[in-house]
């Protein structure tokens, strides 16, 4: 029940940052493949970057189930564009439980190989936030994680809320990573809903440039 | 005769993506060493994403001699600004063939370490496609191939026929490999002339962003 | 001595350009993880992408002290805002010895494993310059080395002078490397102090676009 659990959690989160890159794609008007390209990285780029400082073998390179998904989501979104705004909460769910389940993964891999719990942190953050970073890149924007949302905090704090209980508790794993993706979740819900934002830099002198 | 040929496609496609890279830096007003890594960049960055995705040793680090033609390739291109004008069809036609066999080979190296034919399509796409995306990154526009031209689509179609051809036909290889490269100049060669482009995702509500 | 040498110098290039990725953040007004990131990718991304194109462990991964070393800059870089006026000058002389230093670097990493002693420079120099890239194009502008300053140059000619003097000359490897740091230091110090830039390639024709 338990690899259940997570294999359905993989599958929601990856559609909904399949949906995300294709949504964020079609408002700067490329054309289907470009669609395409951009839903692509958007799911797989995080684990993407994470697997080749690992380097061990990158996860959709075996899993044709993965890449289908998220070609299947793209084209759905691609058909039916209302989709964003009619389920725009849900989507927003999807995602979110998407984002804790991947910073587990990835803190979870990086452990397996042997690297320290803090530089883990650092492989989580990477698996939940790079492919939003691409697909911005790509889009030639800022990244909208580095201007608008709690996202890698999110990701940082959960993950060291699942290495501290790992390591300092006698929990179950599954209670403590239900537990973690819960507390990603919450973050990010109540971020969004009272408009929690981190300060940002304002008022600084833009005329000095190193 | 069929390894030289293979060779004598590599080299004017190396070319040809040089130069392409060579002179949109120019036309950015970049310096010297900024054209050389643009060109380096556009000729070497989709096959260098491509080992890396397959934990390969990446192509160009025990190529010498690719590595001269690229940045002797550009050299030329700085001093004969007027290349681009004069051999615009002639680049074009290189640009193709190239982009027929990068795919190929794209594809060909997947196959050998055991990856999923439809993946390979992918894999061959990255190759052919992504130096001029990585060289769109760099000069901070939204990459062309997402906006303008049947360029991708050129490389899924032609990478399709060949692993049809080579699974479901007894023809040879040489035969398939030639008929996939005319394939992709083909595609590539009507799309330019009849004005061929991808719908796009015009009138799209650009006030809502996830 | 030799050891502590390069130890000292790492870490001040690690601390310059960790701050000169705080400070350009900052100046895009993102918020403090966005900085944080940014910093980061700039200190590391040379040597990440220099590691896996080697297919190398990539340095970072198991090197706690510095993670610990870039962000500790960075935190301190975002609370006392004005280190970027007041020591500029003390900053712009960390960062070149940095320069220097891992140029210096990615050459030997390269050559250890048996790549050609001019693609080493490439490896040199991609060491050297391609955090300021990375963190550029994260911030959504033109990399700033393809516009302004005589950087890669200067690892180009550095990372030449280092292959020649190791080849032809009997003189010890400590001397040839200070040698070459300071060789690095003085081309950017006087390419700053004296205005020098490569010439660009103004008026070029614009409307054209392959």
């Amino acid at each position: 029940m338990h690899e259940q659990f997570n294999f359905a959690i993989e599958v929601l989160g990856t559609i909904a940052f399949s949906m995300s890159g294709s949504f964020a794609a079609m408002q700067k008007r490329l054309d289907p493949f470009g669609v395409l390209i951009i839903a692509f990285v958007t799911s797989v780029g995080g684990g993407t970057v994470r697997d080749l400082l690992l380097d061990i073998p990158v996860f959709w390179m075996h899993d044709l189930l993965m890449c289908a998904l998220i070609i299947i989501t793209s084209v759905i979104s691609m058909v039916f564009k209302s989709l964003e705004k009619n389920f725009k909460v849900t989507l927003f769910i999807f995602d979110s439980f998407g984002l804790g389940l991947f910073t587990i993964i990835g803190i979870q891999k990086g452990l397996n190989v042997g690297i320290h719990p803090l530089i883990c942190i650092g492989l989580g953050t990477i698996t939940g936030c790079f492919g939003g970073i691409i697909r911005d890149i790509l889009l030639n924007r800022i990244p909208l994680i580095f201007r608008k949302e709690i996202y890698a905090t999110a990701c940082i704090v959960g993950g060291a809320a699942f290495l501290l209980m790992t390591k300092y508790t006698p929990l179950s794993y599954t209670f403590i990573q239900i537990f973690t993706i819960l507390l990603i979740v919450a973050i990010r819900t109540f971020a969004v809903k009272y408009h929690w934002q981190m300060p940002k830099f304002y008022g600084y002198d833009q005329t000095s440039e190193m």
